[in-house]
C-alpha cells in the first residue's frame, strides 16, 4: 500500500503497523507493507522514518507514485486539505485502487462525486477514521446496525467544543480562556474556526447521516450554529434547570420519513448519558427500530486513536471487504428546515433593571403566542444591568427567532440575546 | 439461506427481513431469501409464517435440509441448545456453508472444535448476536479495534442481573422480589440459574476475550460467582461508599501479557459510566493501546435487538465477508488465578452486638496482615444482631478468603459473610 501524507496521523499509522505488524500478519496470513510514502518535501530529515526507509520504502513528493504507478493496491490518504485528496482519490479509483481516508472535509464536500466514481469503478472508500477517530461508528452504521431503520443520531462529534464546554463548567472559565487552554493542550487547532463554528461537526454528521439515508448528504443541508456566544453564565443557568450545554449534532427522522439535520449548542438533561461525556471525548447516541437505543463513546481525536481506525480500514481492505456499492445511491429524503422545527428554547437577555422591564420583555413573547414555561431574574440593583433567562414551551424555531429580532429592534436589550435550543 | 429454529429470535429475524427487505436488497443488489425453515414440529399451526409459507418456503423438522441438502448457502442457527447446534454447525461446514449463530453457550463450550472446523473447511462463523444482542461488540473487537492490543474489557453482559440490581437499588426490593419481577417482565427465564450464577456472562466474556486473545478461551478459565448473596443492605452500604454494585465480566491484561478473567458482583464508583447502566441494558467498556478507552451501550436481550445483529451477520455473509481465519488459531496466554489477584474487598458480616466483638473480628484480618481502610457499624442494641461492614486495602484474593473462613470457623458470625470485590 501507499501512504499520502505523513504528519501526525500518518506517523501514527506507521507506528501501529510496526508494533502490531506480527499480530496483523498472523490474522491475515500475510504481512501488511507500506511501500511508498508521499510527502510535500521528501528532502526534509525524518528520523522516525529512518528504519522504514532503510527497508526500501520509497519517499516521494508525487501522489501519482501511489495513485497510479504500478505496484500499489491500496491508497491511504492522511494528508489533509480538500482539493488535493479529491483528485488523488479519483485518480486512485480510475487506476483500480481502493482508498482509505481520514478526510471528513473532502468526503462531506465532494462525497457525491467520490462515492459515484468509486461505484462506477467498482472500488471502495473506507473512511472509519473520518468520524469520531477511534470509535468504529461508520462500521456500526454500515454493518452492525444495517438491519435497522435508524430514527435518531444525537452526537458529540467535536472534541475541541466539548473540551471547551467542560472547562467552562468544571473550572468556571470563560470561553476565550477555555479555548486558549484547548489550543495549549493541542485539542484545538491554531485556527479553531472549523471546530467552534460547528462546521467540523456538520461534516461528520453529513457522513453519518449519509450512511443512514443511503445517500450523499450535502453539508449545506445541515443547520449549523457555533459555540461562540455561550458564556459561563449560560452554563450556570443551565445547571439551575438541571441541564448541561453540549455541542450536539442531530439527525432526527419523523414518522413520515423526513429528517431534521442540525448542529448547535444544546441544553440536555444532566442525567442523560451524553451529558456525562467530558473533555475531548466523543459519543454518539443512536436509535434504531430493531436495536433500540445505543451509545458509543471514545476518543474523537489524536494521532493513535485516529490511526487505530485507519489501520482497521487497511485490514478491512486487505481482507477483501467490498463495502456496499449502493450505500450512497439512494435519493436524499426530505430535510425539514430548522426554522419549522418545534423545540423548547432557552433565552438569555441582558437588560437594565428598571420598573416594568420584565413585563415589556415578556409581552414580546406573548404577542407571538410563545408560551413561557419558566423565567429567572437574579436580584439586581435598580438601574443596573441584569440578566433575564426564560425557557419556552415547544415553539416553532422561526417564531422564537422573530420574537428575538423584534426585541432587538425595540432597543430593550443591552446586547444581542443568546438562544439555546433544548433537546428532550 | 436456511433457518434452524423459529422461536422468538427466529421470528424476529423473519420480521426484519420482511420489513427491511427492500432496503437490504437495494444495498446488496439482490434480495435476501429464506427458503427453508427447520422447526421441531412442522405440523403446529404458525399463523405468523402463513405469508412466507405461501411463497414456497419449506418447513421441515430435519436440520439436514438446511445443513446439507442442495440449494442453501448460509445456515442461520437460532434454535438454542448446545449439542444439536454443535452438530448442525459441523455438518454445515463440511457441506461448504457458512454459519450465523446467536448461540453463546455452544460457541463458549465447543468453540475450539467449531472454530478449527470452520478454519479447516474455509468457512466462517458469524456470531454478533451471541454477545450483548444489539450491540455490535464482536465486530468492534474483530474489525474496528483490530489494530489495538486490548488491555481491558469490563462489561455488563447479563440483562437479568442488571435488571435485578437496578430494582433492588431504585425500588428497595430484596433479591427474590426483584428476580420475580424480572421473570414477570420476561427479562429472566423461568429457570434463571444460568443468568444469576454468572454463567451466561462467563459464556459471553469467553467469546469477547477469545477475539482479543486470538484464541479459544475455555469458559472454565473464568472465575465465576453469582448474584445470589447480594442483599438490599449491600446496595445501601455501597451507596455510603459512593459505589454501586454491578455484575461485571472482567478481562484485564497485565504488562507481562497475562490475563485476569472474572465474573462476579463488583463495587464500582457511582460516577463511572458503567455505574449509570440501568435495567436490562448491557454495556462494554474497553481499553486499547491505540484507541484508548471506549464504551458501547445498548439492549442486551430481546427478539428484535438480537435479530438486528443476526440480520447484520446475514448481510455480512451475503457481501462475501470472510472474517479472519486465524482469529482463533493462537495460543491461550497465561491466565492469572483469581486467588492471586490483588484487589480491595468489601466484607459484610452479621454479629451479635456484645462488648469486644468488633475487636475480635478485626483481629482475624490483622492476623493475616489485611489492612482495613474503613469500617462501618450502625448503632445497635446490646445483645442484638448488627451488621459490620469493612473495606480492605488491596489484598490478595486468597488471603481474604482465608480470613473469612477462619472467622466462620470461630463461630463469631451469625451467618456466612458476604464479600464483594471492588474495581477501581
Amino acid at each position: 500500500m501507499g501512504l499520502i501524507g505523513c504528519g501526525t496521523v500518518g506517523s501514527g499509522v506507521l507506528e501501529i503497523l510496526h508494533r502490531r505488524g506480527d499480530d496483523l500478519a498472523r490474522l491475515l496470513s500475510r504481512p501488511l507493507r507500506v511501500t511508498r510514502i508521499v510527502v510535500r518535501d521528501p528532502a526534509r530529515p525524518r528520523h522516525h522514518l529512518a528504519g522504514l526507509l532503510s527497508t526500501g520504502v520509497e519517499l516521494s513528493a508525487d501522489p501519482q507514485r501511489v495513485t497510479r504507478a504500478p505496484g500499489i493496491d491500496l491508497v491511504v490518504e492522511v494528508a489533509g486539505g480538500t482539493e488535493g485528496p479529491r483528485q488523488w482519490m479519483l485518480d486512485a479509483f480510475r487506476h483500480g485502487r481502493d482508498v482509505v481516508t481520514a478526510n471528513k472535509a473532502t468526503l462531506a464536500t465532494h462525497g457525491a462525486e467520490l462515492f459515484a466514481a468509486a461505484r462506477e469503478q467498482g472500488r471502495c472508500i473506507f473512511y472509519e477514521a473520518s468520524v469520531a477517530a477511534a470509535i468504529p461508528i461508520v462500521e456500526m452504521l454500515q454493518n452492525g446496525l444495517v438491519a435497522n431503520q435508524m430514527t435518531r443520531i444525537s452526537a458529540i462529534l467535536n472534541g475541541t467544543c466539548n473540551y471547551i464546554l467542560t472547562r467552562m463548567e468544571l473550572d468556571g472559565m470563560e470561553y476565550p480562556q477555555a479555548l486558549a487552554e484547548a489550543q495549549a493542550k493541542g485539542f484545538a487547532e491554531a485556527d479553531p474556526t472549523l471546530d467552534i463554528s460547528g462546521g467540523d461537526s456538520a461534516h461528520k454528521l453529513a457522513l453519518l447521516a449519509g450512511i443512514v439515508m443511503r445517500s450523499h448528504v450535502p453539508v449545506e443541508k445541515i443547520y449549523t450554529e457555533g459555540l461562540g456566544n455561550i458564556t459561563r453564565d449560560d452554563i450556570q443557568f443551565a445547571a439551575q434547570f438541571n441541564c448541561r450545554i453540549k455541542m450536539l449534532a442531530l439527525a432526527k427522522r419523523n414518522e413520515h420519513g423526513a429528517w431534521e439535520l442540525r448542529v448547535h449548542p444544546t441544553l440536555i438533561q444532566r442525567d442523560e448519558i451524553l451529558a456525562q461525556v467530558r473533555d475531548e471525548f466523543n459519543a454518539i447516541h443512536l436509535k434504531g427500530d430493531a436495536a433500540g437505543p445505543m451509545l458509543a463513546y471514545g476518543k474523537g481525536a489524536g494521532a493513535l486513536p485516529t490511526a487505530s481506525s485507519v489501520v482497521a480500514d487497511i485490514v478491512r481492505a486487505a481482507k477483501g471487504e467490498r463495502g456496499l456499492f449502493n450505500s450512497h445511491a439512494g435519493t436524499l429524503p426530505e430535510i425539514i428546515p430548522t426554522e419549522k422545527v418545534e423545540l423548547r428554547h432557552y433565552v438569555r437577555m441582558a437588560v437594565l433593571d428598571v420598573p416594568g422591564v420584565l413585563g415589556r420583555i415578556t409581552s414580546f413573547f406573548g404577542l407571538r403566542h410563545i408560551s413561557i414555561s419558566s423565567i429567572h431574574q437574579p436580584e439586581a440593583h435598580m438601574g443596573h444591568p441584569v440578566p433575564i433567562v426564560l425557557v419556552t414551551h415547544k415553539t416553532q424555531d422561526k417564531v422564537v427567532t422573530d420574537a428575538l429580532r423584534d426585541l432587538e429592534n425595540a432597543k430593550l436589550l443591552l446586547r444581542a440575546p443568546t438562544r439555546i435550543r433544548i433537546e428532550e
